[in-house]
């Protein structure tokens, strides 16, 4: 692709350009401006333009989990989600993670930052050709052990990396891992990324071992008499290296450790309200200065891989919060899902905004025959009004990764589906 | 249609069926039950058959105000509202309520509670064959007007009435009408629907006649000193005649008050939080033995008609509320879109259930090519997976009102794309 044009460009690193044009070449933005003075490129009706989003938090590999035990309390829902991935091996982990990666560009993602119990994520990435950030899991209190299983790890995926699919690492949470497996993980030097302050059971266990989290003791490291964000603050595992996932139960402190520590901050508003968790302080670790961005999680706790629906939750819960509906507009949810999500990913000079030199990762979302039309407000009808359904084509590295209508989903589907069955421990695929 | 199958046949008002049909007389339903006993009908791959959800608070004549003002404070929100449907007639509200109506029916939705500034809803509702309590609105301080108005919308709207299209009475709100009128519209003996305790502004004037809302003087009737709840409980206009939207700032008195009237409630969870008002204490509400339903309101406060969409919101803001995984089961947000609604309507004896004898009003939703086959949890499956593209058809006293594509969409998009363009003050429809 060379260029492509639609009624609005939203760079989100500047102002909305109406009629705008993208240019691209060897897969980076050359410029970005008005068609008058640009030129049409291929020019999409009723659309915008808008740097592809970054999934800041998913697990690829559950994308066929949806509905899993749906209302059970968070200890219950962990010990079956565990007990049904036993059932599966890694071709059927692949073939999961091959249709969330697919339902990623899909919703107009073109990066994903994957903490994966397999590795399934990178081989589906790399054949999607979506960019990734693969934290492969690890869990437990033994340093020498959860670096053994990343090495096996990092070899099993060894052969999908490049450029556009990376490595990190990610002790699951503070509650399964160790302070010595958070050091030994950190002193990799790659990306880390971890669950981090998410329910209240957790914080229960970490203060003083005990609540509903001491069910499921043979999953658990004892307890360091702390917080999750006080422990890694005080181990300095706590740095612009660290992706922290959820956040949701932070008091005044943690939100200023966090935001001076550097650490990204990832956003999951529809995990955390499906699960009962709570919404998590955005406004405040925005206003203190943390780079905070959005994550789908995956459908074994939150619907879908759907970056829309996502927004619009981040738009609603931030407003049921402050009680006041001109928090979380349009454009501030937009930025979350794109630049935010690249800072707290540490990616933002590559990606995050469409800007010359920039990775062409991009999103075409048409708003033809909906109700968003004549446009006022391009950012607000993105927000409130986009759906999968509307995402025309999704570009990375300025390659066509995903288009409406063209794009083949029966064999991805069918291939899920069977592995569904099987975590249901049926005996017949089509039951 | 005489009879249909699916792989689940959910009544509601009984346990789920597996391979289930349900069978039509006349317009009403003569069985429902396994298709083993009764036989198969017209059968749709990897469906659930629901009763029709009861939308039961909306204004379809707001169905192009998408993203008009997103992120304003309320009186500027309303301001803009009204200072823009002064620049349409009653042809173009017509247009535009056709369009919500058929978003309605393509969202499963067989009956909508609509509260109509003009009367347009009527006509859209009887035109598309979509069953309508349409709730004529009135304003002001003085009973003599408002009923005047309401003589003038009901002779307006009089041609469209039947069966299936019926009309009541809708005092907006206690800060725009006075008790006066409320005695007055109760005293007809209709239907009666008002918005009521939807934001702490309007608390705040009704108690002390200050306040945000202030700003609004023209449209606004002198403070009775009290809650709204509390006025029309004194009044006697609460009562199960009434239908009462919103309901989010209650004290424990007036959740009482309201449970003990019998008047309806109408959650409207999406709306809420957008407007920045809050979450309505439904599990408050439902345990005192309010009949609780569930309203999509409209795209001039909330993204679209989409009742899934809406049922998912009522899903993750109940466990927000609660910090509970538990609360908000996905068959209870089923039962309060169908069932609830109904109740709170009065309409539980004619719809709202998959039984026989009540009218054959119902809903096909294919989960076919998503996440959640093989089914586990049916109910979970509809409200986390369900979106209008997957309802297959819908049914209105056993008439197919809507079939996937099949049905024409682009006429009514047109027409209601005009209507926009006017609201928006344009001079070019395609702008």
């Amino acid at each position: 692709m060379e260029a492509v044009s639609a009624d609005w460009v939203l760079p989100i690193g500047g102002p909305p350009i109406r009629e705008g044009t993208v240019r691209i070449e060897a897969g980076r933005i050359a410029a970005v401006g008005p068609a008058r003075e640009l030129g049409w490129g291929r020019r999409y009706p009723a659309a915008v333009i808008l740097p592809g989003f970054v999934n800041a938090h998913a697990h690829l590999e559950y994308a066929v989990y949806a509905g899993f035990g749906d209302g059970l309390p968070f200890p219950l829902w962990l010990e079956t989600h565990i007990s049904r991935k036993r059932r599966i091996g890694l071709e059927d982990a692949v073939a999961i993670a091959r249709l969330g990666a697919a339902q990623c560009l899909a919703s107009g993602v073109t990066t994903v930052a994957d903490a994966s119990f397999t590795g399934a994520s990178a081989f589906a990435c790399a054949e999607l050709g979506l960019r990734a950030v693969v934290f492969l899991e690890v869990f437990g209190a033994d340093a020498g052990q959860a670096l053994a299983r990343f090495s096996e790890l990092r070899e099993r995926v060894e052969p999908t990396l490049s450029e556009r699919v990376c490595v990190g690492i990610s002790p699951h949470a503070p509650y399964t891992c160790s302070a010595q497996v958070y050091e030994a993980c950190a002193a990799l030097g790659l990306p880390l990324a971890t669950h981090l302050s998410e329910t209240e059971a957790e914080l229960e266990w970490l203060r003083a071992g005990r609540g509903p989290l001491a069910a499921l003791a043979n999953l658990l490291v004892p307890p360091p008499g702390t917080s999750g964000v006080r422990l890694l603050a005080d181990i300095e595992v706590l740095s612009p290296h660290l992706c922290a996932c959820h956040c949701v139960h932070l008091d005044t402190e943690e939100i200023g450790l966090l935001a001076r520590s550097g650490a990204g901050v990832v956003h999951c508003p529809r995990s955390n309200a499906f699960l009962g968790c709570g919404i998590a302080p955005v406004a405040d670790l925005l206003a203190a200065g943390a780079p905070v961005g959005l994550g789908t999680d995956s459908p074994a706790s939150s619907p879908s891989f759907d970056v829309f629906e996502e927004m619009r939750a981040a738009l609603a819960l931030g407003r049921v919060a402050s009680r006041r509906p001109e928090t979380m507009p349009a454009a501030r949810v937009l930025e979350l899902a794109t630049l935010g999500s690249a800072r707290a990913l540490r990616l933002a000079d590559e990606i995050g905004t469409l800007e010359p030199g920039k990775r062409a990762d991009l999103t075409v979302i048409s708003l033809e025959d909906t109700p968003f039309l004549p446009w006022e407000d391009p950012a607000a009808a993105v927000v409130l009004g986009g759906s999968p359904e509307r995402v025309v084509a999704t570009v990375v590295d300025g390659e066509v990764r995903y288009e409406r209508e063209t794009t083949a989903w029966h064999e991805l589907r069918q291939r899920g589906s069977e592995a569904r069955s099987k975590l249901l421990g049926l005996s017949r695929p089509s039951a």
